[in-house]
């Protein structure tokens, strides 16, 4: 049997995996009757937004179809339907377990402690790695066997990527806006005006903050991520498929040089999800020691044998040595620049962003903006040579296997990444439920780890797009026949500026989105609070009407999420017709640079903030502690930094894949 | 006598112009004893950092002359030490005449009514923009008689180029720095903790504040234009000696066409200096209507007959038609900038920051980083189509003349910039003497209408800027003898990832700079009120210290602006060298993208933050008003945006530019 029809078989046994997961995380016991119904509350709040955002994103893909079919073909238009629905399907079945385990998770912390929540939360956060990997897996894989044995009906392939990457920008956008919204509400009013505590049940705009954390950060992220995944293997095929003879003469000796480099890609890909689940297993036994700890090894656990049998396999495959020097470049530069992360959002930069909270809330915010700039530079340099190497070893097509190597165990690192929204949930549920302060002190623990694998997973999150960006440009070069994308032309320096713009647009209509929002948030709080009796003192039986709350963030998430979908997938479309596919490449260019540093800047700017924040909570600062004005002062660049490191921020890497898997779709259409 | 030998004459003459400018305003009466007092403080304090700063920058250029001279050659080291002593001297002349102007306009306003002060306070400023318009026409004139009748000897000319811009940035980061944290130290003890109002006598930054208008508004924005206007035209010099048969022939027909488009920049500078006296002149006819409408009318004159005379020059000279229309998109860009700037700092989207005021700080900043990131969009746009018209009709000859029309009735745009900061300084003069309400109204509203020119000012700054950016990067990439910068090459994606990052991290140093130097001030102003008997309620005889905070201030600027200056200045060489020149022609073009940018995002945001709260304390708000909690949320907004749009906005200019001339002067070693 060819090795590309065990790829989604590889994909069926992982999902297949990842539901046994759920099943065994939704039986584990649920804790008392107000866990319970808080827990029922933010599970039916996140689905029926999930729901509505489906029904949205369902016209969306009916019109692109249609338009794909027609101007282009209907295999393409196939496989656009198939990356969208694999990718709505993995964030479902996410959402699903994460809005079970977050209540779960609490309740482990409740009467066994610590390591048996720490595997409850991790497991729930498997189900989305696992989905991630094995659909991306069985998608990419049938599409490989209808189109990808001939490198010419290889590009329908890339219809896949353009479907994922769609839902993923409207997921994101979306769940940006409306976990931030919720946010910035409820603490602007409840933490701030009122002086309640966090996640407090009185506060109306709580439970839409908790279904926010599971919109944004695991729905949005899982389809993030899985457009990555996705988009860095096709770039690569597509790559591989252009391929002329010189570039295959890097990549090894024989006939089969194409073919066997056209099938890396989906080749790394199941080694990555065997050492994934490998990875996962490890946390069984592992979830005795320090969490932090044990979360760590279970990612290097996966990495390792990962790039052992990368290594062996490419010699195998008759392939030459440089391009796994590609892949372990890729691998290293997702884990520095994950490393750089967590140094500005949790050391130097945080305590200079503290200590200006005590000159108030303009000089926090003049000191969180610059550790966002400054801390654009280490990853840009990482991403460089990251290039360089892969660029020395393989050429185009290294970019293109480094950024597979940095994905390839995603199954894990996803799994991380969605373990701290559910560790999240489960500290907002232990509060609202008044479990006591031994257990909130165990789901705080783990959602303080969390954000640390919050703010490494954002950082892996751009570097992945940086690289899948350039791999997806490289492809589209190729494809469209370009020998040069010259900069001496001033039609490509056009091409460049707008690109360049779009992303701050795109980042100016979110933050408002957000902004406005908020503010719509902020007066219903205010209201209920005025005109609620009893509601502010925590009378007996009052309670908040969360609902309107969850309908003003859904509401705006659903609108707002609109014109900047559409823009991404309108201008290429417009520059690549109108001023034609060498201004089309110096837009992509442009967009992706503009757009990788702006995501770095928030997300760790934001990140910062937040810690700022918590650094001063934690009485690191002297002389200050929480309720003072300092602190007053930090909950403020907080507040700003909400949206920039979860909604605008997190907008751009999909933004700048959005953009190239487009021209790449387009891209026979401009030869 | 060839046309060349003119340009040294006119500039004597329009020098001499400028001097008795400078004598007719010195020569007005200065009011009373404490005015006298005051205006002598600032002036003391501007002219004694002017000379600080010459110190250090002696220094730099005694050793960069050396550099040049022993890696290149004598005369391009001659010529850079021309430009920079060019520069220099106009920052002179130009505080010396703000610091006379400012007192004397309150005086002028006292005695004699608005028409008076207008008149002052823009003589005050035409000193500025004369001696910017002559001296660059004196320097590159001198230059181009001796090396500009050879297309081999006419790079030498660039050294005159990277002189003005090396002082230009040190210059603007310095003054940047010296005005932001004079002003936001003193704002943020002053006027939100003390509660005492703006320019109060009693607050010790007020005199920082004030010098820091001169220093930064008046010397570091001269200094940035001067580099545009003289990079422009250096800039189109060098692509005509570049320029293959395919362009010339574009550009004209017979022997002398390479001779007459070298020629063009220089002849154009000319009539806009005659413009340029023409535009100063009307003012004395039109300093009696409304303030506003005569600082327009004033620019227009200038630049409607610096066209027609352009027009029948190009007939005259045998160079094509077409070259006018490039002319034209270029003047036609920088008005429609400066009318978006305007549109982003006055309009909607200030009220739409004056009403998220009202949720608190934290919403009034997030909209106004909104505002900044959308506000990019209009004027990268314009740009684009300035290029792509000015391409259309003369190839990149175009490009560089485009910004050449743009920037040849300087003389008259530099002197309505100019005026804002002497009109700024005469309100903070009269209100520190006590002048009364009416005197105060009339500075006010002079005051006022500065705050929009200098607005459209700095939209005007950032357009020429990047127009020059370009102009010098197609000239590096002429001179260097590339006809591709190829954007596949992943050596050039590296070049342009890093290049963007730069501007992102001088934007880091420079905030912090100013963060950290504000929060000195801010520490000393709290000293001086807690430990200075009877200072702050304003007992008889008590003064504050002001010495010691215009010394945090010098000696922050001093330090901080090293660093920017030697990146900017060594990061090109260091590309260049190590990655090639096609990297450096790609990090050129990712600086100029991401600083233009970053430049427009903080310019504008500043901008408009600042107005917000000026919307506020005009009452237009509804159920808002000064004092209010909406108006601490906006103080606090516009804090954060001092350093955005004088410090770090305005570095950006400087930073693409200099980036790029330093290119252009190591180009013959890259060759």
């Amino acid at each position: 049997m060819q090795l590309q029809m065990w790829a989604p078989i590889f994909g069926v046994v992982g999902f297949v995996i990842a539901l046994v997961l759920y099943n065994i995380v939704k039986a584990q016991p649920v804790g008392n009757e107000k866990m319970h119904e808080i827990s029922d509350d933010i599970h039916a709040g996140a689905m029926a937004f999930l729901g509505r955002e489906y029904r949205v994103l369902a016209i969306f893909i009916v019109l692109v179809f249609a338009l794909i079919a027609i101007a282009m073909n209907l295999q393409t238009a196939l496989a656009f339907v198939g990356g969208a629905i694999c990718s709505m399907t993995c964030g479902f079945i996410g959402m699903k377990a994460a809005t079970r385990a977050n209540v779960r998770t609490s309740e482990a912390a409740r009467a066994h402690g610590q390591a048996k929540a720490l595997e409850v939360s991790f497991n729930g956060g498997a189900v989305m790695g696992l989905a991630v990997a094995s659909l991306g897996l069985v998608g990419v894989g049938v599409a490989f066997i209808f189109f990808g044995g001939d490198p010419e009906t290889a590009k329908y392939i890339n219809g896949f990527a353009m479907g994922a990457s769609s839902i993923a920008l409207f997921a994101r956008v979306g769940g940006g806006i409306y976990t931030k919204a919720a946010d910035v509400g409820a603490d602007l009013v409840g933490k701030v005006e009122a002086g309640i505590p966090e996640d407090d049940p009185r506060n109306p705009g709580v439970i839409a903050d908790n279904v926010g954390d599971c919109v944004g950060d695991t729905a949005g992220m899982g389809a993030d991520i899985f457009e990555s995944y996705v988009g860095s293997i096709i770039a690569t095929i597509a790559i591989a498929a252009a391929a002329g003879p010189e570039l295959l003469g890097k990549l090894g000796v024989g006939a089969a040089v194409q073919a066997n480099a056209m099938l890396l890609p989906l080749a790394l890909a199941m080694v990555g999800l065997v050492f994934s689940l490998l990875g996962i297993a490890s946390m069984k036994l592992l979830k005795s020691m320090d969490p932090a700890k044990a979360l760590h090894y279970t990612t290097f656990v996966a990495a390792a044998g990962f790039l052992v049998a990368a290594f062996i396999y490419i010699r195998f495959a008759h392939l030459d040595n440089g391009i796994f020097w590609a892949i372990l470049a890729g691998t290293l530069a997702g884990i520095a620049i994950g490393q750089v992360t967590e140094y500005y959002t949790a050391h130097a930069p945080v305590a200079r962003i503290a200590n200006a909270s005590k000159t108030g809330p303009a000089t926090n915010i003049i000191h969180g903006l610059a550790v966002g700039l400054e801390s654009t530079a280490l990853p840009i340099i990482i991403i460089a040579i990251g290039i360089f190497v892969a660029n020395y070893f393989a050429g185009l097509y290294g970019i293109g296997i480094a950024a597979v190597g940095m994905l390839a165990t995603v199954g894990v690192t996803m799994t991380v990444d969605a373990y701290g929204p559910i560790a999240d949930n489960a500290g907002g549920i232990s509060e609202m439920a008044g479990l006591g302060p031994d257990v909130r002190k165990i789901t705080d623990g783990l959602d303080a780890i969390g954000n640390t694998t919050a703010a490494i997973g954002k950082g892996f999150a751009i570097g992945s797009a940086a690289l899948t960006a350039l791999a997806l440009f490289s492809a589209y070069a190729t494809t469209v026949g370009l020998d040069s994308i010259n900069l001496i032309n001033p039609m490509v320096v056009i091409g460049l500026l707008i690109g360049g713009a779009l992303p701050f647009f795109i980042g100016a209509l979110t933050m408002t989105s957000v902004g406005r929002a908020a503010g719509a948030m902020v007066d219903e709080i205010r209201r209920q609070f005025r005109e609620t009796p009893g509601l502010l003192e925590g009378k007996e039986g009052v309670k908040p009407d969360s609902q309107k709350c969850i309908d003003i963030s859904a509401k705006a998430a659903l609108r707002e999420m609109v014109l900047p979908g559409v823009v991404a997938v309108v201008a290429p479309v417009l520059i690549g017709f109108l001023l034609g596919k060498e201004a089309l490449g110096g837009m992509l260019a442009g967009a992706t640079l503009a757009g990788v540093l702006l995501a770095l800047m928030m997300s760790n700017g934001g990140g910062a903030w937040d810690n700022a924040k918590k650094y001063i909570e934690s009485g690191q600062l002297e002389g200050e502690s929480k309720g003072g004005e300092a602190h007053a002062a930090a909950v403020i660049g907080d507040t700003v930094g909400d949206p920039f490191k979860d909604t605008s921020g997190p907008a751009m890497n999909i933004l700048i894949k959005l953009m190239s898997v487009v021209s790449l779709v387009i891209a026979p259409l401009l030869v």
